[in-house]
């Protein structure tokens, strides 16, 4: 495969990127047993979270996971239950630095992998226990990094910054508006990267935290600053957890997905219905007839959407529903979340009796029954118009 | 009143104490039109946790707070209806530190307000959007202020700080280590805070955020640095609301409070059973009758406490229950929660049958009836021995 062959570039501009996320972190602010990346946020752990984001972005090829040695299968298992593509997972350092390292070097040509993968121009580092990043900063901290050599994301200071003098006591405090916090995603040009962490000392790859640092101290490479949101938080107390979760809730319920295979006279339906909704909720929509292979509808709902509105011109379209059941049964979402699936039939009939037959409501009302014990609750609309 | 004669001064030591809490903020960074300080976390506005969580300590005597012309009344409205004692309410400026100076001046001889208080020798500083301070942290800041003349707490950074050129790029990143992160509470010698507000420029009231900054600019004191606890974080952002509803969730179904009046040989239960229960949540013991006026109570009724276990060897304690039950209406918690009541009765019998009668029983059914619809849930256990 080419590079930058998946799908759109950002910006338009052709560039091949993969990204690597470190996630080899043991927890230890978080105060419990299990590492954060690995904590459950919604019965789903947070790297999976991070990962798919990642995911979602179709012009990203591959995606590094790097964990410490004792978590090599657990992330196995996560991959294989949420089924994550374009994910390599990679042993990590026993520090932040070393593990960036260790995932670089799958791109690069060297003894470490035997499953080497074609480099990258651009690489993008991100944090597995940042879970909530949008396409959109992604693409414009990569265009500053193939610009500038390197680029990140930052935020404002909350609180001040103050230095310490050696009897603990303040030293001087730092001017809050001249500082900012360092974020992630960063990406970089992967020779520049490459090269900084072949070249830095052992003291910053034990001791260091920050990749620009080592980009612009053994490249001279000033990274490109982008301002990003708030959504790029790092979940570092048991706090966090708790508002990724709330988080996590607030999102899935304002997603719908809009699927119709209504055409000509009444496809504005197709558009009217998405549009109206736009306002109140987080609408896709999808105007192509159901099929298992359907991998813009696979990604929705690997997204957790658990709203779906499917608008039909059909006799009956239970056929159609079934696949889609089977696509959310396989996804486990039903598992733990009431999926809602509302079928609106559209139906042109030239008397006022019904065209849709005791037969065919007698089959929907049964496929509901059926479907509402895996959880997932089916509503029929019936509209018919001369 | 004397200052300090309160309660017990921290660290056993005579000093006496206020706080200001400015609560003059926007919340621009919430995004949303309600300032954080008044945003509603369990039905209850985050302000009110903050001044709870001072009015719980003794030793503070009085407690102002500081807000913008326009909440002056929802202020007021909110000590009212959360029943807050101690606490001044004060016209805020248009700035964090014109809000401080304001609320000084309640302490100092001006014209500033008709309504002046006993100048402390201590005055603690503390964020009305950090709600979880404890008071063994303002104990440490407040004692190190007595010393220093200046103390603040502090946190290790959670991002790395960066400093950026004018074109936007990374000019360079400071060691993580070597700086921390100034949190609230802080405390001053007043003379010192109230000098440093005094003699700072307009420049400073207008755009400094940093009281520690002020204090060793104006008058050379270098504050104490006190490592506090993940608790103090400032709600900035709104999934800090999520986060703290989530915290504040989680400490009400961790805490009880016991309350006995069992006597001599049964006293060991009044003991025994807070010590068994230490060890899985939260336990408050009280071992006296219960009082309307017994304000220890009321303090662990207004710090939301909605489980009680009250163990009692008297005939029929009813009328006990019933001014706890009075004193718990009264607090507005059943309105919002529903608030677990399980009484615990120890009987004396020298035959087999019981001691309580059937009347007995029918009055403390029918006061269980009674009581829940009030959302108050009472359950009764009876024990008896030889």
């Amino acid at each position: 495969m080419e590079p930058g062959s998946r799908g759109a570039a950002p910006g338009g501009v052709s560039v091949s990127v993969s990204a690597v996320l470190p996630a080899g972190g043991s927890g230890e602010r978080l105060g419990g047993a299990t590492p954060k990346q690995f904590c459950a946020v919604q019965g789903r752990p947070l790297v999976s979270y991070a990962v798919r984001a990642m995911e979602r972005i179709s012009w990203i090829s591959d995606i590094i996971v790097v964990v410490s040695p004792e978590n090599i299968q657990t992330m196995k298992t996560i991959i294989e239950k949420y089924g994550h593509k374009r994910v390599t997972v990679v042993e990590g350092g026993i520090t932040r630095h070393r593990s960036i390292f260790n995932g670089l070097k799958v791109f690069a040509k060297n003894e470490f992998s035997s499953h080497l993968l074609q480099k990258p121009e651009v690489v993008i580092i991100h944090d597995a226990v940042r879970p909530f990043i949008e396409e959109d900063i992604v693409s414009k901290v990569v265009m500053a990094a193939k610009e500038h050599g390197a680029a990140g994301a930052i935020r404002p200071l909350v609180s001040t910054v103050i230095a310490s003098a050696a009897d603990g006591c303040l030293d001087h405090s730092l001017e809050r508006a001249r500082y900012k916090a360092s974020e992630m995603p960063q990406a970089f040009l992967f020779d520049i990267i490459y090269e900084a962490y072949q070249q830095c000392t052992d003291y910053d790859l034990d001791y260091g935290t920050e990749c620009l640092h080592l980009a612009l101290k053994y490249c001279k490479t000033n990274a490109k600053l982008v301002e990003g949101t708030a959504d790029l938080w790092k979940v570092t107390y048991k706090r966090d957890l708790y508002a990724a979760e709330s988080i996590i809730k607030d999102k899935l319920s304002q997603q719908v997905c809009v699927i119709t295979n209504v055409k000509e006279t009444l496809a504005q339906v197709g558009v009217l219905l998405p549009e109206s909704l736009k306002s109140q909720i987080k609408v896709e929509a999808i105007s192509i007839s159901l099929s298992k292979n359907d991998s813009h509808l696979q990604n929705i709902i690997s997204g957790q959407c658990y709203n779906f509105v499917c608008v039909n011109d059909k006799r009956c379209a239970i056929q159609e529903i079934q696949e889609l059941v089977d696509m959310l049964e396989k996804s486990n979402i039903p598992v733990l979340y009431p999926v809602v699936l509302i079928l609106v039939h559209f139906s042109i009939s030239e008397n006022n009796s019904f065209s849709i037959g005791v037969e065919d409501l007698t089959t929907i009302k049964k496929f509901a029954r059926e479907t509402k014990k895996k959880n997932i609750l089916v509503y029929g609309l019936l509209i018919q118009y001369k």
